[in-house]
């Protein structure tokens, strides 16, 4: 899966996360990526925003990393197979450092396209690049997910945050958080398989999705999980819903719960490869 | 290099150009992301600004997008190796289409991180968010460039931007415009080997980026063409001023000439893998 060289360096990146190279202050980023000096371990931590600062785009003060950071151990739906990384080049033998890697679109925090399920859907790198920037709406739906691994968010859910803020902005972004994230401490509950072979996790009822695409203006939606649909889906109706609407669909997003429900923007890094199903995905709040 | 499938997949997405999914308009966007109905030999067409629309980030009216789309034919620096695609998933199969790709890092319009050329340097994954979102600086050599393969950024192309722009904002991106991305129609000048093995294309001259490291405030460094030094470089030595200082590098920026030099923001959606020397990533201008 992984070459030795490759996990010497993992180990070496992990042993330097306290250090963070020449010119670079150790700053509260780290703490926003989730990569303290516990290494991938410590990802589930629940982020401070990081002040923008002198980068600042005018009228949002904080930016928040939604990505997680991808491994050949973070989890992916069963069947997709983890990621490669081999060292290409070694400082020793090359006086440069590289890595060749192998790896499925739908891994880590990534795009699905409208072309994932739809043949005559937009691939990723044709999505038009003002939907990748879009005002996020985070609902919470994690009280009821703590206690319950096949929630999920529901018309009811959506009514309920435009209750408390208002009506969606045209072409938002509509996040469901379900703190499903700290789970990651442990991947394999983060999949969470039954002895039947049946996945369980939160994700977006089909008749949300339904009503985000046919009573809303979405560009696309995410979630803090593996799927868009909930992990014991059997017709992935959700992505039906949304990929057939053309919409996207960002899956295994991070931190959402350090942004506020409403106020803020996403930016959506997405993957830019020809013929592309989706791909990982840097992924930017910013409130 | 590449499955017969994902041929089929290549040519069936160029002859989708002129459909671009359910619920997806047809925009100026596909001309701005170079992916008109000719497909990638279109990608060097020069694209107009997208009007970011309801997505609107306060203060800028303009998105465009700064990142070439990776392919198997895409061209990379010489020894790197190209892309490649598989398909994993295909909806004949499966209900669903999905891709396994192996690339190195450094392909397409990727980032290079300072632990590309150091040790002891930040991984991509490291880089903080905040450095991600800069204000946009752009320096044209395009004149100079077009007569001469050779050609390099000088510190007094910087003196020359300053004198017409004013400062460099602090933390700025400092992008250099050469023009050399007409010649990805023909990729083999994008590379641009002579018959001794050395290669021809602009890039930023090691002056330039020690007085940029040194004397000004960056988070780091653009380009359109191959590398951050020349192609005829020996020593790197840009590589190493701009990656040893621990600001980062992006390479095969896109589209720079549709921007203006100054006033705009850059947003790098850079990789987060771990251990990452770099990566693709996406990279969008607001202005």
């Amino acid at each position: 899966m992984c070459s030795p060289l490759v996990l010497a360096r993992v180990q070496a990146a992990l042993d330097r996360r306290a250090f963070v190279g020449a010119g670079m202050a150790m700053t509260a980023t780290l703490a926003a990526a989730g990569l303290g000096a516990r290494g991938v371990s410590a990802r589930q931590a629940t982020p401070a925003a990081t002040p923008v600062g002198r980068s600042v785009i005018a009228g949002y003060a904080n930016v928040v990393d939604l990505t997680h950071t991808a491994s050949p151990t973070f989890p992916v739906y069963p069947g997709t197979g983890q990621m490669e990384m081999v060292v290409q080049n070694s400082y020793e033998a090359d006086g440069y450092y590289s890595n060749r890697l192998t790896l499925n679109e739908h891994t880590g925090t990534h795009v699905d396209a409208p072309a994932h399920f739809f043949s005559d859907g937009a691939t990723a790198d044709l999505i038009p690049v003002e939907r990748l920037i879009a005002p996020l709406v985070i609902i919470d739906i994690s009280a009821r997910a703590a206690g319950d691994p096949d929630a999920q968010l529901t018309p009811d859910d959506i009514l309920a945050w435009e209750m408390a803020n208002g009506a969606l902005p045209g072409g938002s972004f509509v996040a469901m958080y379900s703190g499903w994230e700290r789970r990651l401490a442990d991947p394999d509950t983060y999949v969470n398989v039954d002895s039947g072979g049946v996945q369980h996790y939160p994700g977006i009822h089909p008749d949300a999705a339904v009503l985000l695409v046919n009573e809303r203006d979405i560009v696309g939606i995410g979630v803090d999980t593996l799927s868009q649909d909930f992990g014991a889906s059997t017709d992935f109706a959700t992505h039906v819903a949304i990929l057939g609407a053309g919409k996207y669909g960002v899956e295994n997003v991070a931190n959402l719960g350090s942004v506020p429900p409403a106020g803020g923007m996403v930016i959506v890094g997405g993957p830019k490869h020809l013929a592309a199903s989706g791909g990982p995905a840097r992924v930017l709040a910013l409130f």
